[in-house]
C-alpha cells in the first residue's frame, strides 16, 4: 500500500490528486503545520528533509521513500498507468520527451519566482530592490509564458489532461493565492477547469487541503 | 545534430558535461551575459523563457526544444546510453525509481535555497529577517543532508557516477562559489572528484565555462 505523508495545508494535496486520478489505493498520514507555518519536526521521521509530499511505495519488492513531486509523478505513471492516460507511451518518443520537459517544468523553473513572491509577501514588501526586481521580472516571464500556452490549448501537453498538468495546476493555484492572476485569464480558467475535476475534489476532501 | 544554447558563464556547462560523458556530438551556440549579469534578449529566440540550457534535438524525426536541465538529462540518457552507464535499466525498477528521485532533486528541492542565497548576497545581506532566516535554515538542511550522504558513499545513487550527479555537482559548485562548504567536507571532496573528470574539463574548455 502506498503511504503519503501529507502536510496540511500544502502542496502534497497535488500528489494525492494524482493518486486519485490514477484510481489507486493509498493511506494518508496527516501532519499539521506549527503556529509559525513551518512543518512539524515529526516529518523528518518520514524523510531527513522534513518536507511534504513524501511517499512510501513498494517497487519490485523494495520499500522506497520518494520526496520529489516530479519524481513521484513519474514513478506512479510508469507503474500504474498501463492505458497511457496520463503520459504518452515511451514508444511515442517525441511526445514522451515533450511530456518529460513539462513534468520537470513546475519545480525546475516555474515555482521559483512564486516562492520568492510568497516569502517576500510574508516579509512585507518591498524587501530589497534587487530581490524585488528579480521576483517581478521572473513572475511576468513565467506567468506570461504559461498564459500564452494555456490560452491556445487546453492543457500543457495539448488537448488532454496529463500528469504534468498536476504540477502546473499547483503553480496556478499558488499564483491565485498571491493574487497574481488578474492579467492572466488563460491560467485562471485552466485552474478553474482542473480544480473542477472530481479527483481533485476527492483529494481536498480526504486530506483537508 | 544536437544544438546547445549555452549562456556563459552559467549552469548549461553541466548539460554540456553530460553530453561529453555520453560521448555525443553537438553544436554550441554561445551567448554572453549582459553587463547586468542577466541573459541577453537573443536567448528568447531559442525559447520564450530566455533561459539556458536549452537544447534542440531530433527525436523520432521531430525537432524538439527542451529547456529543463533534468528533462534534458532524462531524454539524453533514454536515447543515448544503451549500455546503462548513467542510469540503471528501467527493468531494474527500484533502482530506476531511486535514480528518478535523485534526477529531480537538484532543481526540485536543492537549488532553491542556493538561489535565495545568491540573490540576497548580491543584494547585500541581511535583506530581511524572514527571508534570511528561511534561506539559512534551508541551506543548513540541504547541505547537511547532502554532506551526510556524500560522506557515506561516493555518489548520490551509490558507488557509481550517474546522471543525477551532474545536477548535484551543479549544486555543490554553486555552494562553493557562495563559500558555504567549509563545514561540509563530504560535498567539497565530491565536487573536487567530479570536476576532475575529463568530460567536465572538456565541457569547460569548449564552452568557456
Amino acid at each position: 500500500m502506498i503511504l503519503v505523508h501529507h502536510l496540511r495545508v500544502g502542496r502534497s494535496v497535488f500528489t494525492v490528486w494524482l493518486l486519485e486520478e490514477l484510481g489507486l489505493d493509498y493511506e494518508l498520514k496527516l501532519y499539521d503545520r506549527l503556529d509559525t507555518g513551518r512543518a512539524p519536526p515529526s516529518l523528518k521521521d518520514a524523510h531527513p528533509l522534513g518536507k511534504s509530499p513524501v511517499i512510501e511505495i513498494d517497487i519490485a519488492g523494495e520499500r522506497l521513500t520518494l520526496a520529489e513531486s516530479g519524481a513521484i509523478a513519474s514513478v506512479l505513471v510508469e507503474h500504474f498507468d498501463p492505458a497511457h492516460v496520463f503520459a504518452p507511451p515511451r514508444s511515442d518518443e517525441a511526445a514522451f520527451a515533450k511530456w518529460t520537459n513539462w513534468l520537470h517544468y513546475p519545480e525546475g523553473s516555474g515555482v521559483l519566482p512564486l516562492i520568492f513572491k510568497l516569502l517576500t509577501s510574508r516579509a512585507g514588501e518591498p524587501v530589497n530592490p534587487i530581490v524585488d526586481a528579480f521576483t517581478q521580472g521572473e513572475l511576468d516571464l513565467h506567468l506570461g509564458y504559461l498564459n500564452d500556452i494555456l490560452s491556445a490549448q487546453n492543457y500543457v501537453c495539448g488537448d488532454i489532461f496529463q500528469a504534468p498538468d498536476v504540477g502546473v495546476t499547483f503553480l496556478a493555484q499558488m499564483a491565485m493565492g498571491l493574487e497574481l492572476l488578474a492579467d492572466y485569464p488563460g491560467i485562471a480558467s485552466y485552474l478553474q477547469k482542473n480544480m473542477s475535476r472530481p479527483a481533485f475534489s476527492r483529494a481536498v476532501e480526504k486530506t483537508g487541503g
